[in-house]
């Protein structure tokens, strides 16, 4: 999966990921952030999380191609243009690789990374799953973002890039009629067609609008800290999106996702903890 | 809370976490990982992330004593012995101060930690939780572990230094009859009566027998990856620490733990990534 081929990259995706190791600086890989990544006010977390991912997993090496675990801690906002990540694998063994990254632009650090790196296609068979994934009305039958109130369009390039459909029984916030419940979900599919895979699940995880919407709190939530694992290869197709919260307090909340596939299996589950909106 | 006294603490977690700065090499801590903090074969994962904020803690200064979020990445088993810990605060900010931890004994690497700091006191007093606490009997009706089976305990130094009484609904493994639905819970506090606080929840976090016992496969599960976020600072007493996981697949599982205290508050929640025991 890695690859540093200088070729432009069909897809979207693989473009706001493009990196070029530094001729000189040993485990340095530029890249640029593009400007289609954008919500409420700064690149997307989860988009940040598989640039730096990315970078780790080039300098892990072909032994090592998925994540199976990253966690970031969120420095500073990132904007549009050139930024650097700065790796360094500490052990690889058998079965994991490890390493930290430090994005960077303009000499300020963004985000803070730590992962381990596997091969996912080689994971022990056995699933005994409890977890059950959401019921869903069929895609066609959810509401794309499209429909999104002005307010949520405006400073969300990112929604651009996906095919999002959301579940209407958690999109009464939309309509002014939040549930409160604090759950948002629905169906996920990037835009142009890219199938999904470990990588990409890192944006997936925080590409849903804010859980705090639907607790009738809406602007943008800033990450503080994001957690991602990536516990099996996605099977081609939609995948199913799902995010709550059960503790907002003390002005913050934590935001937990959970993706399945198609085959019906728990491909990653993620935490987040982030800044309650700003009344 | 950071203290940096050479009188010896009173309690044994503060023994435990003691830390001396590097005279020359700024940002480096030393100290001593006790033998009494053993599990199944090497220190626990939860003492050790205490050890690392605790250096941090005291990097990041007191405008911002208390752990936020504390992400870690085990990359190898921590042995009783002397121990390290070099530190690098990236941002002091209004409210919260973020830096990276590495420990490592006799040069090896055995944890990565990214953390974010602040003075929990300060929090907007707002508690919106909808989560629940886990309903236990008293704890006079619960099994304290040191009826654990001698399995358990023969690996497990750690115990002595808990007062730990697990719900006997969740206990039934220990008796050869695993309930299977994959969640241990119970009341804790430390042995000796040290108040918990946000340090000492971390250790908390990771204190109960892995969850994977209540699924009928005995055996120690290695912590990959260890995330905990701490919301409040608790009340004295009594914590209620619940743990469960959804997601047994691939050879790992995820086991989240939330801990609450007398007052019904949820003090900090956590995740972690470990391998499946080996049948």
């Amino acid at each position: 999966m890695p690859e540093t081929t200088p070729a432009t990259p069909a897809f979207e995706f693989d473009r706001a990921v493009a990196l070029t190791p530094h001729p000189e600086e040993a485990g340095r890989y530029d890249g640029e952030l593009g400007d289609g990544w954008q919500i409420g006010g700064g690149v997307n977390g989860g988009l940040l999380l598989a640039f730096a991912a990315r970078a780790l997993a080039l300098e892990a090496g072909p032994g090592h191609p998925h994540p199976l675990t990253v966690s970031g801690t969120y420095i500073s906002a990132s904007r549009p243009g050139p930024a650097t990540v700065r790796t360094e694998i500490v052990r690889r063994g058998r079965s994991l690789a490890t390493g930290s990254a430090v994005l960077s632009q303009g000499g300020t650090e963004r985000l803070r990374v730590t992962a381990a790196f596997t091969d996912l296609a080689g994971l022990d068979g056995e699933v005994a799953t409890t977890a059950l994934p959401p019921a869903l009305p069929a895609p066609e039958q959810c509401v794309g973002v499209e429909h999104a109130p002005r307010e949520l369009l405006s400073q969300a390039a990112l929604l651009e890039r996906l095919d999002l459909r959301l579940d209407p029984a958690t999109i009464g916030w939309a309509l002014g009629r939040p549930s409160k419940e604090g759950r948002i979900q629905g169906w996920f599919r990037l835009a142009d067609g890219r199938p999904a895979d470990p990588l990409s699940l890192l944006l997936t995880a925080d590409a849903l609008p804010p859980v705090t919407f639907d607790l009738g709190r809406p602007g943008w939530a800033p990450t503080i800290e994001l957690t991602v694992h990536l516990r099996a290869l996605p099977a081609d197709g939609w995948l199913r999106v799902s995010h709550a919260t059960r503790n907002v307090a003390g002005g913050y909340f934590e935001e937990d996702c959970e993706i399945w596939d198609e085959n019906g299996r728990l491909v990653a589950q993620s935490r987040q903890l982030a800044m309650v909106p700003r009344a």
